[in-house]
């Protein structure tokens, strides 16, 4: 597998994607979107993802945007690296958890940055962002109870692609005015992730 | 493939599980949560899934949630009924699509019945939902333009568990205040959903 190409930017969910192709040991590109300029929105970077997103994967055979989906196709095209579990019920509970961070967690934390997505007010948005401490107080008191309980892993004794995903959205509690330290079994699972190579290669910048 | 329990509620996302536990001729219970009645929050159905929401699947491993794992969990569960792209690239597709709906329509979605969940100030919830709108046009214009383009279904050729996923949500527009005819090849893509033994099924109630 190679002819990979991911577009990332420091910081964001593709960091989770960039974690999973260290961990694979991929051979890929990986390209930084400048978000703060506004990269994302240039005619050049629509061609490639018309969402204006980040991130994306260009594949042989075309690319793929979505987080969750990416995680599972780089676990899907370097089984020999074990980033997800091989039975249909183990799979399903890593897609449980990273939809629960797509379309929860993630959205969440997004009303902070991107309130403007959803109404137009400024008052209306401000609503918005002061409520963010308390949904990701909520999100990860969830997971504290639920998930991280029996090994050292989201998933218990296998890392999979899930463990980058959780790291990632868990460096935005600090800048949602959270503190991380709450949560006791996420907190020690992200000290445990920067010890990773593949996690300090993934957030070089 | 047996012991499978859907926990469910009319007109919600559990209707795409529910197609697809039909569409895949699966032997299964389907449990009715009364919403309005709030049972989703009543001690033995928290018991079943912590989140207090629908779907869940209830396996002989144990319960599984969120609608995107679920449909590529029956997908995988019933390989002969062919609901998923078998090759690396055609799954991770309709994973793409299938995050999307969840995590940027559905949300989409959710801001006018769900507005609360992230802001407190009813002023805040109105301004939300008097963009619902707007914004749920533009999720669909993006599948007008990006999907649906080479074939009668989602991925093209094959029917897959995101076709029951598109029809579901798709059959949110009407509330939020879009003409689905709008998106002639959404709509189209619609009527020809209605025509299938399993999902005549599903949405009986």
């Amino acid at each position: 597998m190679t002819n990979l190409t991911l577009y990332y930017a420091p910081g964001t969910c593709a960091q989770a994607v960039h974690i999973a192709l260290e961990e694979a040991g991929a051979r890929y590109e990986a390209v930084r979107i400048d978000l703060a300029a506004g990269e994302q929105r240039s005619t050049s970077y629509l061609a490639v993802n018309p969402k204006g997103r980040v991130p994306s994967l260009v594949t042989e055979r075309g690319t793929l945007t979505e987080t969750p989906a990416l995680l599972a196709y780089v676990a899907r095209c370097f089984p020999q690296a074990r980033l997800a579990p091989s039975d249909a019920f183990g799979f399903a509970r890593m897609q449980e958890f990273n939809s629960y961070l797509a379309s929860t967690v993630h959205v969440a934390h997004a009303h902070r940055p991107r309130a403007s997505r959803w109404a137009d007010e400024p008052e209306a948005q401000a609503a918005m962002q002061r409520k963010v401490p308390a949904n990701m107080t909520e999100c990860f008191e969830f997971i504290e109870q639920h998930w991280l309980g029996d090994g050292p892993w989201v998933l218990g004794e296998q890392y999979t692609v899930a463990d980058g995903y959780l790291f990632t959205i868990a460096g935005w509690l600090k800048s949602d005015g959270v503190d991380i330290a709450r949560f006791a079994q996420v907190h020690a699972h992200s000290q445990r992730m920067r010890e990773r190579p593949a996690v300090m290669a993934a957030t070089r910048g």
